[in-house]
């Protein structure tokens, strides 16, 4: 039901445009998710939810097509993974948005499902909205849904490849489970776990310093359960936020 | 049975680069196709018909992820168009090309099925070789099956939204053909004729200046049939020519 | 006690790079806070606690100049705010963490009390640890003294010009403090309070579309003993954290 | 008779604006031709067929410096190549093009005889054109004279140093054919054979993978004849091509 | 007296704009001044004699915050040197100029202690004037004071930790000179000599080709009174200059 | 005599470069000269005197191709000027000397007839001699000659289209002289004279605010005989200068 901009007709797109304020921009990452997800589950998993929260949100808003790169040089030591420099991605980003500005669009909701990215977004959301006269917003996709990660999630380290993150594509993209490799991160001492977020400092780290396979957390514990709960609360959560802030019904008016 | 990154594990790629020894690039384009074409059109062929070129060199090959945006400045009037900038996705190909040699690959196929990436391609392959040491080459996807072209193809323009590439969409990608919309390319007059390719002069000209509909030939004449001869004819002479350049096999030595 | 770059001269930086493992890079911002704070307040706060924490460590650290000038683009409406671009932070970066690694220093600690730094700080550590080949980290200030900042700072809202600011400036900086000036934050609404962080939905706001005055929080509940404990505790935390991640003892092993 | 930017002063180049409606800018490169002609060779006969055209079309265009370096990576390894890099030609491009701007010019036709520039070209056509509004064209000096190359040149593999080349350079510029060394290309087996255009892939190769002594085709049949109705075909057909794209008469109407 | 903006908070600066029509900018370098000249040397003076600048213009123009790097490459085999490139820095001006207009300056006088910096200031003015559309300009602090110098200074070489320098440092700034390490400069022969300003040819050398001890002149002859002397020239030439190119007066008219 | 890497083959150049330890690189600029005098006049005037200086100092130099283009933003509103940007020109000569190193060469000459380039090729010289580790050098053509200049030079203002330029050309570039048009320069009251080189304050002006005609001096008493004596002069010690700064003799030893 939801606008998705890379299986519409130019025709389609313009008749869409007299309905839609926001469009959605989902990014991901290419890069190891251990020996159990593909390597481009993050990009996967930002497109499946990004049509969620379009179908939510129909017809005030369309999905862009899916940016299948991110800041991936943490796992760059992992087989397959690859990485954009900060400037690239900053450029890709504007660029995207500066053509659908050209369709009419000054709303854009960047939906990320890689941590890794959301610096880069963050930067990106300040400079290209005031360089380009736009509304640059982003969402971590499933960070939102706090009770069901709550129930679900009880690793004390999470975040990659881990019962998270294998629960959410069970539930939205089966197909890049390999079930019968489900495993633990398999965790190794070093000073990462002093440069963590919430440490007094912060810092880069490549992942094999931390994880010799590659994977945090605990996968096998994940299940289709716990990823629908925590993509539909989180697709709830953020369709709402993006409804206030964008007032997405009849009498919106544009912040520019 | 070919290698794809995107739905591979690092443990499965690590295993592939014991005879991986080249690297296949998709790029596409997004932007308009007609009335009757997807406007991911050109990123889905080139996937799809780099998946078969895989299919033919495997173990040999392997699939890199769709850069699913190219250079489409000329269409940027229709709406959905989205287009990178020269420097950006210049860039874009050296960060991926720089990631994938860090797991030991020097030599790269760019699969493009979109004739505006071509100067580009030509440009990156002349810069990222050099810079990078590694090898970087470039298909058009289809432009090497001369044959099923010069068979099926009758339209004095052709290139974009054409019967060609109908055809090719009906045999690898039906679903992005809205084939109750196929319309002929609706064709005025302009300064575009004297700036097409072969002419003495060539430039830049917006796409809506040459076609009322974006598209130009005779799309309603396209079919599975044609598209089927298409593709095989280019995959195979695809396949056959990185079997010679890149020496796809035991013996190969490194041109670096 | 502690070396600061900027009061030596070389023959002394010669001397003291015989026990210096680790540079602490002191990073402000210069824009408005508020009526009762200089617009300089981060530069000063980081400088004088980045001075703290050298003090601690001595003689295995040295202190940096200072850059005076941050991503501030939040701010600009109000009067004497200067603010970079993302592109030019990482590049100021990147070329003194460049200088310093010339005289022998591959370690670095950036010690930023400018929130809006926090992103780009964040993609700086991982792209210029990987491109120069050394390990950069980032600190905000006072960020580890959680349980000072829960005892002192009661405000909903806080984090800019509030009660916490003033106390580190009343502490270790009571010259940029107006004192019979300290206001409370006067608040309004707008699509700012769902853009947060920890909210569904991040992205840029303008300050002045949140505050009319610049100031959030409460700034006339602020005091020198608040500010003692807060940056001793932060103070303390850094050293701590620094020591263990930069191995300051004499049989310190560099990471690369 | 032409109107030749570098040989008149600005009063000179004010009044000859009254009438000048497109700018000539002739682009060489500076690379080895073989035993037997100068490195100049493509900037003096672009400068030079410039003219030609100029003097077809005058008082309606003036010619432009000539840009005497291009793309001439794949010729690095002979001795006196200069490149640019395609980021540094594409800004050398936009500075001029901007600067002719100012004096009220809005038509470029870029003259360009190197066949490694005309990639940049196109794609500076498309990039230049948008951001700066303005029309940007480019043509490849003598590619228009089908009927001529065909007559004249009758080697397989020609293009550089060959003996279309030396024809034209007999013609228009004897003083760099060092026609006691005339020489053919001494071709040797590699893959660019598989790389060439009109191959189904393409890629960089260095030239002297191809050639020893770095000509191709038959450099001693070269003549003044052939060059003559070589350069004289191609001016015609420029000339022509001009004057309907940008309507070279009283009328003219700008595109833009 | 002077308004400094790192002094100030908005409302201050709010209120000064009602008068202020210049801003000025320090620019000092962090690079070795000798064993007697702290390392910060031309960041300090460049902030205390723009100060004084102001002093002599108020109420008319403001001092922004320094610069503490600058262009030192010639530095950097000396520890604690720290060196921007020319881009890096160009790049910085651009923004914090950009950022002073969006709150009403036009004006702008580099106030610059570094020779170093003379050349990247020149392009800076010209490339910033143009594009930013106002007016930069730049002094080297206490150049214009050439009657103090000629009676002050009498080094054949000097203009780095020599007498000048030293006499300037006493005069504002007596913290950063150690007094008893003052020593003259430790000269030997080398190439640099013909490579000097006012040479046939100069060029890049590096400044330990030239001295030992990273000073020339003859820094025991500095005086706190040839400093005074020095540095009141400088400051009375330089005031008396931008009040007539700045029109400093009620009825000033901008240039643009 | 002289090598001239533009007349020359790559066999020629290769034989060359058993004896070649300099280059020379002549850059110009493409700017109103006044009303009698070529816009290409620095262009022109740099070439030729570079090859003067070759001719002394064959065969230890050679004489790249001239770059036609400088900074030439102070003449931009007078029809025919054409400017760089800062980095691009800084771009264009790393590019050129990276390439020139690529077949040996590690010692560069700058010669330089356009004031308006002295400073970004001072800048030039410091980042790229670092950046490429290489020797950069640069000369303004006949700032050398002091004598001849004070013998034959008498306006206070003078530099641009004046007695000394027109002198130089009658004696090397006789053609580029308007000698019917020869005219002193129409100098108009401004800013601009507060701002010239000596003064306390320097900063861009537009030469339009300076001169109505473009040129400053005067013209009519330059001569062919003035022209000699300031080029031999200005040669001579250039290339005495040269040969002692890059030891221009058989036990050549390079400083890198």
């Amino acid at each position: 039901m939801a606008y998705v901009l890379s299986e519409m007709t130019w025709p389609q797109v313009k008749e869409a445009m007299e309905t839609v304020k926001l469009a959605l921009l989902p990014i991901g990452a290419h890069e190891q998710h251990g020996p159990h997800l593909h390597e481009s589950c993050d990009a996967v998993l930002a497109e499946r939810i990004a049509r969620k929260i379009a179908d939510e949100l129909h017809p005030s808003v369309l999905v862009a097509p899916t940016i299948p790169f991110g800041m991936s040089m943490h796992h760059i030591h992992f087989p397959g993974t690859i990485t954009l420099r900060a400037e690239t991605l900053l450029q890709v980003l504007e660029d995207i948005i500066w053509s659908l500005k050209q369709h009419g669009l000054e709303n854009f909701l960047i939906v990320n499902s890689h941590g890794g990215n959301q610096s880069l977004l963050s930067v990106a959301s300040a400079q290209i909205s005031q360089e380009l006269q736009v509304n640059v917003t982003y969402t971590k996709t499933t960070a939102s849904a706090k009770e069901s990660i709550k129930k679900h999630v009880h690793s004390d380290l999470f975040g990659h490849s881990c019962e998270r993150e294998v629960s959410e594509s069970l539930y939205v993209a089966p197909e890049i489970v390999r079930e019968d490799h489900l495993a633990k991160g398999e965790i190794q001492e070093g000073p990462w776990r002093w440069l963590r977020p919430g440490q007094a400092i912060q810092g880069f780290y490549y992942y094999d310093e931390m994880t010799k396979n590659g994977a945090i957390g605990n996968a096998p514990a994940g299940s289709y359960e716990a990823g629908r709960e925590i993509v539909e609360e989180a697709v709830k959560n953020t369709a709402e936020a993006a409804r206030k802030i964008f007032d997405l019904n009849p009498n919106f008016i544009s912040r520019n």
